[in-house]
């Protein structure tokens, strides 16, 4: 089914609506989700809405909150999401970190009592959108073990990076520390199918390709201690620093637990033109951009990449002709939006 | 040989002002090579100052240099490091991001015209020590491929992480984005040795075990596209966003290449205690050391460590103990400090 962008973006808000959110806060969960839809990041687009509106439904996350901020210097703020939906604490924190980074050049925001907030690229588009360069996480709870342990401890937490470039070529780096997402495996146990050796490793290191059993094991970070530093990492500013729940204190509420997450965030943002001026960032955007199309491709039909470039693509595609949305879930999401 | 810290400072100091540094340049330098040292990172330790003083007499790095440094937003520093050693140019964009942080609880600082500014862990250190959080980074000449393609285009480029601990119990994280650091098959390559798969692909992405031929291939970045990714977000904060050099626009010094460097750096510094008093501060490095310690080990000889617990150990021994350098080394420093 092809729906169209408004319609998805009025379709998902009113499903927050329907669970209890005011207006702001459906809204903002909508735009995050609605845009990593449509940026083909489908493990965390639309169908988060219906997951993040059954929380809503269940007493874990707040309908009503009350998202403080505050200016702890003048370039630097903190919010309590007050245990919000995700996108809507996170975008307090990125609005407001834009705002000091207009101010100041460079503004932080750290985000405490949230929840799962969804893809980072959606984040990292609206910064750049708006000319900033931007670094934005989330913490998340505990799938990969440190080095040398055999539990898990760290969350596969999703970093961020994003770089404005001339009429919409920004660069979006969105990765999380592990081989790949436990959605994947999520998928291939619901499907029945095992999984490839590299993706998840028990607790002696060993590869696991069973996908049932991958769920319960851990997840294999990039490059070993390499995975496990930059997690942590992660972490230590998305949750430490910003006074939110952190490692094994993140209940893991995506697995079915029962309870408030107290996800944390952190956004850094620049404000490119105060670097340099426009036309010099874009002559800089454009030769970096051209510098890597030109590698030689491995496959001669497959020109390389710059990261976000077919992100951005598909999210043209789908404002321009419509969102590609199952019928089940559209039909699901307007039963919810009753 | 074992030389206490002070006497390996000056000797290296003193080499570099034989090469016609001025005294504030090779203090920083020799600091931050004999503080890597310590840690423990041989490969980007006192065996440096040779490679250093070496390109200073050459000519491709400035001994007079005139560091500019301005103000481009009460947050946001940009430095031109006019050729400078890089340890000196990098020491002056971190203070000034530190600067810039205690005045508005944010500060990044932004290098260009630099040259290799060594370990990133030095830096996270000093920063710590002082009471920030920091990211900080550095381009370098590309050694590994964008995904899809065949040809080194992105710098292996390293990132880090720093977070001040009571008493010293810092978390550092100092990751590159490949595998293995090329230092590592170099070394090989020295020894005749052959290097483990998975450390070098050639242009087909095949494993490299020629230690000789390795050289001359492409790095394997950490999870494949995820490495690459990241790595070029380095390259885009610390080339492209501080006006340096950029991908293939670095050339490979390392490799003996004649010419200028133009490397670029970037430094982002949180000032912790504007988010939360130091007792609290404490109580969650504290307690965030302890939940990873505490993870059941892989071998029960060896409990996990946090990132940098190792480094900074080896360091408190170096200082208390003195350093343990090569004799060869030492006289051949003596020899260039005349």
């Amino acid at each position: 089914m092809t729906i169209a962008e408004a319609a998805l973006l009025d379709l998902c808000a009113a499903v927050f609506r329907a669970a209890g959110a005011g207006a702001a806060e459906a809204g903002d969960a909508a735009a995050i989700l609605v845009a990593a839809e449509g940026m083909g990041i489908g493990t965390h687009g639309v169908a988060r809405v219906e997951t993040y509106a059954q929380r809503m439904r269940e007493g874990w996350i707040n309908p009503a909150p009350q998202i403080l901020e505050d200016a702890a210097a003048p370039a630097l703020r903190r919010v309590d999401g007050d245990n919000a939906l995700g996108p809507a604490a996170a975008m307090r924190g990125l609005r407001a970190a834009m705002a000091a980074a207009r101010d100041c050049g460079v503004g932080a925001a750290f985000v405490r009592r949230s929840n799962h907030f969804g893809a980072v690229a959606p984040y990292a588009l609206i910064a750049a959108e708006a000319g900033f360069a931007s670094i934005a996480m989330s913490n998340s709870a505990p799938t990969l073990a440190p080095a040398g342990g055999t539990e898990a401890r760290v969350g596969n937490s999703p970093l961020g990076f994003g770089f404005p470039g001339p009429g919409g070529a920004h660069v979006l780096v969105d990765v999380a520390m592990s081989m790949v997402a436990r959605s994947h495996i999520r998928d291939a146990a619901r499907r029945g199918a095992p999984i490839p050796e590299g993706w998840a490793v028990d607790a002696r290191g060993a590869p696991v390709t069973d996908a049932v059993l991958a769920m319960k094991s851990l997840l294999a970070p990039i490059g070993g201690h390499k995975g496990y530093a930059l997690a942590l990492a992660v972490d230590m500013l998305a949750g430490v620093l910003s006074g939110a729940g952190f490692l094994t204190r993140v209940p893991d509420v995506n697995g079915g637990a029962e309870g408030v997450s107290d996800l944390g965030h952190a956004f850094v943002l620049i404000d490119v033109v105060r670097l340099m001026p426009e036309a010099m960032r874009d002559d800089r955007m454009t030769e970096a951009a051209a510098l890597l199309r030109a590698t030689p491709a491995a496959d001669p039909a497959r020109q390389v990449r710059t990261p976000g470039e077919r992100a951005l693509k598909s999210l043209a595609r789908a404002r321009a002709e419509g969102f590609d949305v199952s019928a089940d879930l559209l039909a699901r999401l307007r039963t919810l939006a009753g």
